[in-house]
This record gives structure tokens, sequence and C-alpha cells, in this order.
């Protein structure tokens, strides 16, 4: 199934999708800090940021990297010329409670940092699958932060060197109709 | 303070910011849809699509979800023409498991939403203010979602309108340095 759009969206929505043929080409530093500066920008409850990044570039970073995703993500991450790791602290600075959006909001960093890179001709691929505790102490990562994703950052590869597993789902995915995601409230309470 | 971007990042995020300043203007029907659909293009875990949208913006359902509000949102958010409640499912569809990116992959929902508002010239300002049991209760929503934010949608407003309490917050906020969000791997461990 291909995509529809009903209506004119932002192109980067558009076009951006989650591929795994990563080519081995390295990424200008310039868009590396492009991207997470828009990420920044993401609103936050109370303006608190949540949202921290762990950047893997150089080969002994990645391969670090690398280390800590599961065995069926390192076989097709392993060309990603840059992961990053999504962490997000859990208090609010301010007053040191439980921030019960910090997920909510790094999130919304990680869509803009999505949008960012897709505009630099970037693709970008999300994982929840990683080792989590193995990341935790292997990157002495403190428990007032939770431990989000890694993300896959680089240019679009050839689809033909996959595995035969991922090759057949290298495709933008589609959406549920609009009708299961959204409803008007009167609606919803029928 | 002024925002001072670095980089060259997408317009939308560059602009986009939270006023509370609304006028009264009704939205069309279009932009809603638009910005639904925009929300619905976000990656998430598997495809889950955990993110679930509430809408109001007839009159009667305006009521009614601003009677979910903190006391001091009402004041502002009630010119507010669009009010969405965000929930999110946390289980897999799939396996009925616990879905740890429910929240994470609904607020990159809310980030291709508040882009895709921005560039049909609408504001967007997300609250977590508001209550949360009595939203459960009056909206009827089953523990299988978490509740999660409410985002006002419309045309900016005149700020002179604002109480003095909102008026003095009325501007684009800053952000943290990226020093202090991002780093290198060896420099994290450092």
């Amino acid at each position: 199934m291909k995509r529809k759009f009903v209506h004119n969206i932002i192109q980067e929505i558009k076009q951006r999708w989650s591929p795994r043929a990563f080519n081995l080409e390295k990424i200008p530093e310039e868009d590396i800090q492009a991207i997470i500066e828009a990420a920044c920008y993401a609103p936050s409850c109370f303006n608190e940021q949540p949202w921290r990044f762990l950047i893997a570039s150089e080969e002994s970073e990645l391969n670090m990297m690398r280390d800590l995703l599961t065995e069926k993500n390192q076989r097709w991450a392993k060309k990603a010329p840059v992961l990053i790791l999504v962490i997000a602290h859990r208090y609010f600075a301010y007053n040191g409670k439980e921030n019960r959006w910090h997920q909510f909001d790094s999130g919304t960093a990680w869509g803009y940092l999505s949008l960012e890179a897709q505009k630099r001709g970037l693709i970008t691929h999300g994982m929840g699958g990683f080792k989590n505790q193995k990341t935790r102490d292997s990157l002495n990562i403190s428990e007032e932060y939770e431990i989000i994703a890694v993300i896959a950052i680089g240019k679009l590869g050839n689809k033909d060197e996959l595995e035969e597993e991922f090759k057949k789902e290298e495709y933008p995915s589609t959406r549920r109709p609009i009708k299961e995601t959204a409803w008007r409230l009167t609606q919803f309470l029928d």
C-alpha cells in the first residue's frame, strides 16, 4: 500500500519515513549541529527541555553505541554514520518533582530533529530496540534520566544490500484511517 | 532575551512559539483535518501510532473541554477556537504488552501537528495543566489510555488583551546552550 495524502501538509512530513538501508557516507558536522538545534526548539512543559542527546559519529563512539542495540538492529544500523541516544530528565529543575511530560516532550524534540534531517536530505530511523540496563551501566547514565531511544541518521543506501528480512519492509509505512485516531468530542461521547 | 539561531533550520521551527493571546476567529475545518493528518505521519514504535486526539471546536465541546483545564489555563485558553486533548494507548495492539514509547511517540505526533499548524498561520499552545481524573471521568476515557495534554489552536490575538500575569510571558522563549543538551559520546564519558 502507498501513502495517500488528503491535505497539502509539510513536504518533509510527507517525505519522511524510516528506511534501514543506510550508506556509509559521513554526515557533515554542520548537519548534525543543525538537527540538534532544531530538536531543541521543541516546546516543553515549563520550557524544561527534558531531552538530552548523546551523539556517536566517530568510529570508536559508533562501536560503543552499536554494542547497545539489539542484535537485530545491529545488523542494519551498523552502517549508519551517526547514532544518537535520546535520554530524558525525569524531574523538573525548578522544583525537583517528577515531570510527567519528560517522555512526551522528548518525543516532540525527536519529531523536530527528524524533519530537520529530512530537509537536509538525511534519513532517520528511531529504535526502541536497545539493551536498556547495559546502556545505563556502560554509559554511566544516572537514574535521573530515562533512556528512551537510539536514532540512526545518515544517507539513503541501496535497498538491495539489505538482508531479505529487512528488504521486504523497506518502504514508507501507511497510517490508520483518521477516523480511528481522531474524534470530535461530541462524536466520542456518543 | 531573543532567540538566536545558529543554523538555517526549518522556518516553521524557528517561528513557532507558544502564545497565550488567541483571538476568537474560527479555524477552517480543512486546517484542523490537515494538522491531524500531519500528526498521524509521525514515526512510532512498530508503527503503533499510540496517539489519539479528541477535538473540541463547537461551543458545547469547547465548554466541556475548558472545564477540564486548571483555573489558570482557563483564563487565557477560553478564547482558543480549538482545543485538542491528546491521549495515548498504553499497550501494543500486536501483543497487548505495555508500549513504553506511548508517550514519546505521542510527543512526536504533537511536534508534527504544531509545525503543520504554524505553516498554516495558526498558533498552538500545549498544556499539561488540566484535571486528570476529572478528564478521565467526565469523558469516560478507559485506563488503557494515558491522558497527556490539551492543545490550544487558533489565530494570534492581541497581547494587550491578556491579563498582566500572562502579558509579561508573551514572547518566544529561548533555549539552554546546546552544550548543556547534547554531547559527543566520548566527551560525555570523559
